[in-house]
This record gives structure tokens, sequence and C-alpha cells, in this order.
């Protein structure tokens, strides 16, 4: 009874570090001996308002169900992202959250043959999906933080499969402007499909960004991934979405388990994603907070990466850990981003205003109290 | 632009046929124009009770906290479940549905290298797995529509890695014994891991039946896989979970996507656990349907397959493709299960008394209409 299974694992599964979840209130609360209503996380870039009441109002109904499968094909949720998104319902892929989009597209796609190209400080999937399936990383050196596509570009040999990109990046907050994306477009192989992660691409307000679903009728390369986590607040349900050419969606349909949607995520992504005006007041929300967060950053002196997302890579100038344990005991749970590269940063999500203002006043005192 | 995408696909997912999931109601009810609530549904061995309120009321009060990502360690839910079936909380994996636990096992150990045993007629998943990750499938002929596990046992060779045995099993609901089970236990090679899906167990009311943990603490090897959409009325959630050595439950996790499980689901899984009346009554309802069944089938001079699930494979001594459509126009969905090379039989669903008593006057007058 010595046998040694994780000597027996697949050789990428063997090597594989799990990804980190930010710290659930309940388990700060239990650790520090606090009222968890005391607590403000603003450290998985989740939507600080709470849920759309249409969504709400959807899984109430959707309740009686329960006992019944979820619908496999997602028919009514690609009905409704075929017609906002102007696709076919062949193109769409539904997802267990982007993460399983990510994961999809990898191993369909991806063995160990294969190389996959992503961004130094790029969002932490990207290397776990590779490893898992045995493919080598190729991880290109980042510029001034952010993708330097240039360098993306040149790195493709023969045996990349895949390159991804992530606009904006997390946990960066960097951005990638049209011009810049199409020039890279240009250059990748056809055969090199691109998947472009745009889970933060709804807070965007910047007109020289590109929507990466322009790009998708031209280049049957391109996939284009997409959440209900972020700006559209359903983090806990579980939604992600592609949109590709549809024989990528085939390959990825292939190896999806057939019920990896549950069916109150589908029924409250189809009321989100009607709720305009929900998406309008997360879009101000985070534009709002995000002037709060950089003025009381700039008074503070401290300098920080700019950022596109709902949230921001704050630079402390020296190891971020012991700050990032000060703040948690103040009550409030940051994201360290050593993981990432980045020793000196922490990345702050930006929430409602007294959440932002709780940061700001904690940090002040941790940093003053050194 | 001529890029062929499922030939890049990797070779195992080119030749992976989809799982078919049972037709919903809404989609039936479109395609005949029937009013959904005059379809009675018996084709995915849903729970007909609908959920428990325990459920519902766990779902309530974790609405507010939509917008938050699941505790990616399913903290609460692995304690109830560690102290419900006396394990250790290590030894536990989450799964969003078995499904997952079922994939994640055999992408933890199984490569194209490997083979992978389980016997004709058992649950679509495992083939489904087993091509995904491009190992080699031995199918075991049954024996009496059941595991012969005798043969499994001799069709393991130095390439085996897993070995997938359902008890019950679905569709035939046949089941294997105590003593068997043993005497197969006993012959596999400690390197070759035994997933044993246990998804019905809780429908099981034969004392001659094994419950799987018991054998856990002696066989390092051993992997029970159960659920909570059967006999826990929470299909549309998503929950399933593992039992295995903590060294099996490493390297899953290690594969696991870091939120596979849903708040929602976590929530609901906890509730239904504790309430010890639902299950009563699932099994009660259960039992009711099944002698009903039996009863109604044998006066129609039909034979079927003795069940231990929460269904019934009915022999209709004919090809069954026809029968199962026009049962569809007759507004009662069933399960053909042609696609597990059982081409005569039609899987029924036990379901409400109302339910069983529609799908037996349905199928007299469709089978006299002949």
């Amino acid at each position: 009874m010595s046998c040694d299974f994780l000597a027996l694992a697949q050789p990428g599964v063997q090597k594989l570090s799990p990804y980190v979840p930010g710290k659930p209130v309940e388990e700060l609360a239990r650790e520090l001996g606090l009222d968890p209503a005391d607590i403000v996380k603003l450290a998985s870039n989740e939507n600080p308002l709470g849920p759309s009441p249409l969504a709400i109002q959807a899984i109430q109904s959707a309740l009686p169900e329960l006992t019944r499968y979820p619908d496999g094909n997602g028919f009514t949720l690609k009905q409704a992202l075929a017609e906002r998104f102007d696709v076919s319902p062949a193109m769409i892929t539904l997802g267990n959250g982007s993460n399983d989009i990510l994961e999809l597209i990898t191993r369909a796609f991806v063995g160990p043959q294969h190389e996959v190209v992503f961004s130094e400080h790029a969002f932490a999937v990207y290397p776990i999906v590779t490893q898992a399936v045995g493919a080598r990383a190729v991880v290109v050196p980042a510029r001034n933080w952010g993708h330097d596509l240039e360098a993306m570009a040149e790195a493709i040999t023969p045996a990349t499969r895949l390159v991804f990109i992530a606009n904006p990046n997390n946990p960066t907050g960097t951005w990638i402007g049209r011009g810049e994306l199409e020039a890279f477009l240009e250059r990748v192989p056809e055969e090199v499909i691109v998947v472009l992660d745009e889970a933060y691409t709804e807070y965007v307000e910047d007109s020289d960004m590109p929507n990466g679903l322009d790009y998708l009728s031209g280049r049957p390369n391109l996939l284009v991934s997409r959440t209900f986590s972020k700006a559209y607040g359903l983090a806990a349900l579980r939604v992600g979405y592609a949109m590709s050419n549809p024989a990528i969606a085939d390959a990825m349909n292939r190896v999806r388990q057939p019920f990896n949607v549950n069916s109150l995520a589908l029924a409250a992504a189809v009321a989100t994603l009607g709720d305009v005006n929900y998406l309008a007041e997360s879009r101000l929300t985070n534009r709002q907070g995000m002037l709060q967060l950089e003025e009381g950053l700039q008074l503070m002196g401290l300098s920080w990466i700019l950022s596109r997302g709902n949230f921001v890579a704050v630079d402390l100038g020296r190891e971020a850990a012991p700050v990032f344990q000060a703040l948690l005991r103040e009550g409030v749970i940051v994201r360290p981003v050593a993981n990432y590269g980045m020793p000196n940063h922490l990345r702050v999500t930006i929430g409602l205003k007294r959440e932002n203002q709780r940061f700001l006043e904690a940090l002040t005192k941790v940093l003053a109290s050194d």
C-alpha cells in the first residue's frame, strides 16, 4: 500500500500548482475573529453592486426546476448572446466561467508537443491550463507591465498552437490599442489560435480600444472569451462564453462537459444581459471608484499601473506581502500578486465609495505604522 | 482561410462524439407544439419530487452574494460530507456534477499510452472521458446486462490505469453484490485506480449491496464517486463528489478548475444533505414507483431489466426508436438507449404516481396502435 499516486499522475499534472483564489470573507473572519460584516473584500475583481434584480427574479422563477438537468445546449442564452453581438449561435461556446473556456480551447487543440505563448504578468490560468496538457509555456517578457505584442509575434514558432492575450490584462490592468492588436493579428499564422480574453471589456470606455468581435469574421483562428463574472456581477454562478468560428466551437463542444453550465447561471445570465441599467451602473461605479482610488493613492505619494479594468495594481515600492497581512488585520482584503512576478504590488478591486475609502484609510494607517 | 480546425484538434478530440443529453421539455414543446405543462419527462433519472425546501431556503440566503466567487475549497460542504461519511476532508474532491469527477480522475492519471476498462452498456461518460485523453477503451462484454467483474479483472493489463464500475449501473439498473465486488478489488493491482461510480447508491435498500466507502481505508487505489443530482434532487445545480485517498484527491485538485462548483450549488448541497426527510421521501417515492411500473409492464406482457436505480430499462422486443418517437407525440419523454448497444430497450425514469401512470397509458396506446 505504498503506491505513490502523484508519481502515477500525468507528467503535466505532477508539476501543476493549483490556482490560489482570493481569501473568502468567512475564512478571514474565522482566522482573525472579526465580524464578517466589518470586512471589506477588494480581492477578486468582483462587482461591488450586488447582482442585478432581474437576475434574482430569473433565479426565483427557475427554483422549482432544480431537480432537472440544465439545458446542455444553452439554447436561450446562446440566442440572447447571438442577438446581442450579431453572431450565429454556432459560433458560441458556453463555459463554467471563462476559466472553463480557457481550459476547453487548450484541451481541444494543445498537446505535449505544442507551445503556448502568453505574456509575463498575464492571467494565472494561462500557465495552469498549458501545464495541465503538458505543453511548453513560452512566457514573453512584458513591456511596461503590459503585453509586448511584437515580441509575442516573434515568439511564435512552428510548434506554437495557441496564444493567449488578455485585453485588458489581469492583474496589471494594462491594455492593447486597436492598431497594435491589428498589426499582431496580421502576423499570426492562420493555424495558430489566438485567444483574446476580454473578461474586463465591459468596463472599457476608451474609444481606441479594440472590440475583439470586430475581427471574428475575417479571422477563423480568433477566439474571443468573455464572462458574466465581472461587470455582469454573476461570479458565484460561473458563466463564461466564447465566440469563434464554428469549427473551433465544434471542437470545444466535444470536450465540454454536457451540463457544464448550471440552470440558475443560464437563467441569471440571460436576465442580466437584458438589464442595460445594471451594466451602466456597474460602469459608472467603476469609473467613479477608479478616480477615487487614483486620487487617494496620489495623495499618499504612491504610484500604480494605469488600468482599464475594475482594479488597480498599486506599487508599494517595497515588498507587498507584509502590507497585505497588515491590511487583513484591518479587515481589508486585497490581492498580493507576487505569484505574478509582482512582489511589490497589491491588486485592489474597485469597490463602492465607502469600501474604497476604507481601503485608503487602512493603507494610510498601515504604511504610517511602519 | 481554408484552415481545417478539426484536423488541428487533439487526436482523441477529433474522434469524440459529444454526450447526447435527454430532450429538455421546452425543446419538445417547441417541436411538437405542445403545452410544456402537459409533458411528462421521465428521461434523465431526475428526482420527481422537486427540490428540498431546505435547499430553496439556502439558495435564498445566498442570493445577495451572487457577485462573489464561490469558496474554491468548498470548506462547508466538505465539512458536512466528512461528518456524514466519517472521512477526512482531505479525501474529498468536489465536482461540477459527478461528470466532472469522472473527467478529473481521468485527466489526472490517464494518457494516450493507457487503457481504461469498463463494461458494455455502462454509463456513456466513461468512453467519452477516455477518448478525450486519447487512451484506449477496453469494453468488457456484459453478463446479463450487468458488469462481468471476473472478465473485467482479466481485462486488466500492465497498460491499464483506470477501471470504471457503476453500481448500480446506468442505463441498465444492474448491480454488483458485496462478495463479487470484494473478490474483484482483491484482484486489481494497486497501481490501477478503481472508480466506483455510486451515483444511484442512495436508492439502494438491498442489504447485500456494498457501500463503496467501506473499502476506502484498505485500498488507496479506490475512488468512490457520488452526486447530488439524483436522490438529492439538485441536477440543475451540478454537484458531485469523490472520496479517495488524499494523494489521489491532491492530483485531481491540481486539474480541477478553482471555482468548478458554484456558490448556490454548495449552499443547496449542504442544506439537502441535512434534510433526512427529503431523502426518505425520495426513496419511498422511488420504491412505490418501481412497483407501479413493474406491475404495469407485467400487465402489458413486457419484460425489463431488474433495477436498483431510479429507472427501468424496458425490453420492447423490437426496435425501440419508433416507440420513443410515438411516446413523444403523446407528450411522454423517455430515453432511447441504442447508443448503449440496447436498441430494443427504452429507459424510463421513475416519476410520481401520475407520471408513471401517464407513461404506462401512453405506452399501452402506442404499442396497441401498431
